[in-house]
């Protein structure tokens, strides 16, 4: 079940044509100012502006023909629905989303933008649960996960790929945010693989460490009431996930949320990129780290662009 | 004096591995949301966050190594001012730039971030030409004009070189903003030169139209009282500029500040990217005049993104 870098590669070939080949865009400027050398993967441009694009198209298109034209089905507040319903719409099947009553009405209206239909629950995981497990048994709608699955990892896994056909030579170090851990997952399998030498790092905030303290303890912590400004990594860690970056990943490093807030500012104005708090925790674990990443070569993947504009966290 | 392809592609040649070559960018939600198909070209993510980068490196470039010794100046509070600051240091020469006493703070630290050497005066436009007047008899400094002059639009014409390199095939149109018109004049040279049937539209804010009463009179007309959210556009239309203006662009448009506004947000939530008020307005033409770009490819130049983030337009 644990995807190889086959996989990812085969990933790559299947969703190129569904997803953007995102730049990677650097600032002089930036790299003076904490004296390293940053180079940023920008998944903010990516399709519906994160890089779930990337694993919902796999996942998507690796359904076979019968199985697919019956739909898909899952429950997110965020980009994770947004991308399975732009996947959806490339092949003209229904995506059934199950979101909770109280989520943001921007994100609402990104889902129904790519023609997805919604239904509302209440906000708990349970109601989220049986919501979902009720409507894949009515219509016959697959279930795509957010994150804990192979083919999300291997999807997820091809901004990496990208990272090494784009760079003319390996960074020291690879920093990816850590929520569910599809993302982190995936490019630890395509970095070990392809740039062996790159040591892989975590980056999560301290406010929803559960994937640092599984990472030192060796056995899977549960998430605790998370607190944080980076909505998008407030999810426990998925069991898949978690046992491949026990295995491939180098280190995971927090950073706290003022600093998270910093670091996400600074993106704006010195890279002119709209990130989204969560895409901001690489940088700011650089910045947190200063003596373990001065004067290296550092490639920081920026996760999403998602933010309302009206409620910006500074 | 005024300057044919052939100036814009040596000044390609020259400037290239000081300034980026930006990305194009486009949106499928963005087209389908306004029925045409647009693609941006990003000089938000140029250095110093402008095109300005262009002329000024080109400017300071084409001067002898004895004058250049000598240092540069300029009399602006906004991008010019950074990208001569950014032009000098390359050469570790002096870089004088005289700012009104009352310029926002970020442009006055950007200008300093850049290693250059600051004087204040009144804010008047007979102040500014005097002081600078003075600084240029007492160093020596050779003073690079913002937008008037064959170097600066040799230099701002690049952009459209890249335009024209990285789309596969021509747009119908190219929509550029216009203040001064060192970028309008520059890109319509290389536009009219390589790409004869893509027509050639100016954008101004209606609050500062001063560019599209004189492409209509044949006249050059004043700048009176301009009021306008787009702060880099308030300048007077240059008389170099105006004459290539007249003979090789196609049209002059312009929009409403509220629509300016509403264009861009859009970039910023569609696009993800950081733009300035004054970036918009090729984009805000777009939408003001629907039937016009209705199924046109449409390439738009995005020229800046320095805003100040705790003074949004919204």
């Amino acid at each position: 079940m644990r995807p190889e870098i086959q996989d990812i590669q085969d990933a790559g070939l299947r969703i190129s044509g569904y997803v953007h080949r995102t730049p990677i865009l650097s600032s002089a400027l930036l790299d003076r100012e904490l004296g390293c050398e940053l180079v940023f993967k920008c998944e903010n441009l990516q399709k519906v502006g994160a890089f779930k694009a990337r694993g919902a198209h796999n996942a998507v298109l690796k359904l076979g023909e019968e199985q697919r034209s019956r739909g898909v089905a899952t429950h997110s507040s965020g980009n994770h629905a947004a991308a399975l319903a732009l996947a959806a719409s490339h092949f003209d099947i229904p995506a059934y989303i199950v979101m909770p009553e109280n989520a943001p009405t921007s994100k609402v209206a990104a889902v129904r933008a790519y023609g997805a239909a919604i239904t509302f629950c209440e906000s708990t995981q349970a109601a989220r649960e049986s919501t979902l497990a009720e409507l894949c048994q009515r219509t016959g709608a697959h279930f795509i996960p957010p994150y804990d699955h192979p083919d999300i990892i291997a999807g997820q896994g091809t901004a990496t790929l990208e990272i090494v056909a784009q760079l003319a030579r390996a960074p020291d170090y690879l920093l990816v945010p850590v929520g569910g851990g599809g993302l982190l997952a995936g490019s630890a399998i395509a970095s070990k693989a392809l740039m062996p030498a790159t040591r892989v790092i975590g980056a999560e905030p301290a406010g929803a460490d559960d994937a640092m303290r599984s990472f030192q303890s060796g056995q899977r912590q549960p998430q605790t009431a998370p607190e944080t400004v980076a909505d998008g990594l407030r999810t426990a860690l998925g069991q898949l996930n978690f046992t491949i970056i026990r295995e491939q990943v180098d280190d995971i490093l927090t950073a706290n949320d003022d600093v998270i807030i910093t670091a996400m500012r600074l993106v704006w104005t010195r890279m002119k990129l709209v990130i989204e708090p969560s895409a901001a925790v690489g940088l700011a674990v650089v910045m947190s780290h200063p003596e373990r990443f001065r004067g290296k070569r550092v490639a920081v993947i920026l996760t999403g662009g998602n933010v309302d504009l009206d409620k910006l966290p500074w």
